[in-house]
């Protein structure tokens, strides 16, 4: 794409939040990234923006029909003073896979690339520097066609919106109760589950709500066809450590390809830690905790990094692990990623992506 | 609710459509109905006000995370000059129910239906008079909340947008191909199937594209868990004639409750006519086929009210229908309900509401 990204420069700055209010995802930069898609002329007119609402009808097919994909990814500032980016690459790639399934036409993934390094040099200032904190950046696409025919949509918007954020968990990296979820069902084979789409987080939110008012912060959800295999928790990727191995859920189409997933595989591979990737059950989970080889457990997602699992509530049977703490492995893998993420340790797989100014 | 709607007419009122034009959903009316709800004030401000564009913030939960729900009604212009509504209050009624399962607040159903016939009086104009047509409804609910928080929304608005159309498809009632889903599942019991929620429509996109790329109209949708008994036909409920019987998919939590497949039933069950809600296999249809008992077939739904089945392909196996011709049953079906619905026929169930003035 041989584009020219127009510039428009706000004239009204906005004041930027203490690093103590940073709530995930509620502030946002002075501008945006935005182009439009219909079918004649494809993707056209990138240009940059002051931040501001959108200006949608209301027959727009995003609102009826859902027709929408995201990524999530992060830039961060080093100690050195330099501006990363964590394997956006794969968020641009995942986001074509995700188009692919529903419907919406391919972004050229490099220019995209060139696009959110542009927005970055110009909002650069609002990448906060503290340890723990990062810029998160919401690439998206909607469907913008004012027709309520259920049908896919012939015009789109691609949207980049940043936001600087904290820790995801207000109280910082600890271990979370999980609520492991019977009636409600995330995604199926088949389905959407492997596509970074509104509607799987949709479906959530009521389990959600329901674990919340019995304290647990997330769900951890078992797969929609024999209810018994381990899918996600939350809207994370999920590890085990049993017996001295790290497991996770297979890529089974009702999974997410997380790019913090795809990371700890790699970490705990270089490291010579057994590793599979495979269906694993709540039974077998069950078993191990009585057995006392259920090690460790944790979440994997851009937003939270890494999220020690303490406990799990199945059935109200009550699975302790590793003592309610952070395990060895966990705090390992957490440190050592964010550590690279923020430039301080050898990015030895090549992760980061440097802006050049 | 005792809100007072606050009205604004347009100064500018549009250009009608004529009746040769009407594509389904794609002109609307001089106004629209909207209010908003935070949690403070519940939902407040209802107000009628010139159709236009919503203002979003770019980080509005729905773009995101696809908190939205919405549903689709029909109001009739009747020979004598009275203008009604089809069983609206069913539509809000499942409206709630959808709302509780996408963890959106309740709407006041009775407070809607008083909004929906102010909004019907000042556009009742628009009601197209022509046989076949009528005046679709749209009411939906979006999640307003700009925060990229995987949570539910703080804040929503609830909209009503209508617009003229004409047959929802294009070339009448005629049977139509079907292609039956073998590889994509369009939801499972557990997710939010039985809701009107985008995200059903966003994941049946792809399924449906590649099934009209082969020259099929709609797509037979199978259930998630053992890829075998019917659900729904695109976005409609289905019913088949075997051996004199009506037979329909029985409610099970991830087909919808359509307001037509209920009021089918009725008439069906007011003609004597043997009639089952109850699991139907791909199997039981394609035995029904070979021994010459598959009768009849028809999709359900406001849109296209009844719309026949005239061929199904499964996994290259054809089995053509009725001769591929529209059935005795199903035309039947039809003109008694599209009969009742323009006030043709005697509404011996009631189920026509009829607007004061």
């Amino acid at each position: 794409m041989a584009h020219n990204i127009e510039v428009e420069l706000t004239s009204n700055k906005k004041k930027k939040p203490v690093t103590e209010q940073l709530e995930f995802g509620k502030y946002f930069t002075d501008h945006m990234f935005i182009m439009d898609y219909d079918g004649e002329q494809g993707w056209h007119q990138p240009r940059i923006i002051p931040y501001q609402p959108l200006l949608l009808d209301p027959a727009a097919k995003v609102f009826h029909y859902g027709q929408t994909v995201f990524e999530g990814l992060k830039a961060y500032r080093t100690p050195d003073g330099r501006t990363v980016l964590f394997r956006p690459q794969k968020n641009f790639q995942r986001l074509n896979l995700s188009n692919d399934r529903l419907s919406i036409p391919a972004v050229d993934e490099e220019f995209a690339l060139e696009a959110l390094k542009q927005l970055l040099v110009i909002d650069q200032d609002w990448i906060p520097e503290e340890q723990g904190t990062s810029l998160y950046i919401r690439p998206f696409v909607i469907a913008t066609q004012p027709s309520l025919g259920a049908s896919t949509s012939t015009h789109y918007q691609f949207i980049i919106i940043m936001s600087p954020v904290g820790s995801y968990y207000a109280e910082g990296i600890h271990p979370v109760k999980i609520h492991v979820e019977s009636d409600y069902v995330r995604a199926v084979r088949g389905g959407v589950g492997m596509a970074k789409t509104a509607g799987n987080y949709a479906a959530s939110l009521r389990a959600q709500d329901t674990a919340a008012a019995s304290g647990y912060a997330q769900v951890l959800w078992l797969d929609g066809v024999h209810r018994k295999y381990i899918e996600e928790v939350g809207s994370m990727n999920v590890f085990f450590k049993i017996n001295g191995t790290v497991v996770t859920p297979a890529l089974n189409g009702s999974i997410l390809d997380g790019v913090t997933r795809n990371s700890i595989l790699q970490l705990v591979r270089s490291w010579n830690i057994p590793c599979e990737e495979r269906q694993i059950s709540i039974d077998e989970l069950y078993e191990a905790h009585k057995n006392g080889t259920l090690e460790e457990a944790w979440g994997t997602g851009t937003a939270a990094v890494i999220s020690p699992v303490g406990e799990l509530n199945w059935n109200n049977e009550r699975l302790v692990i590793h003592g309610g703490q952070t395990g060895e492995l966990s705090s390992k893998l957490y440190n050592t990623l964010t550590g690279i993420q923020r430039g301080e340790l050898k990015d030895e797989f090549g992760w980061l992506v440097q802006l050049s100014s």
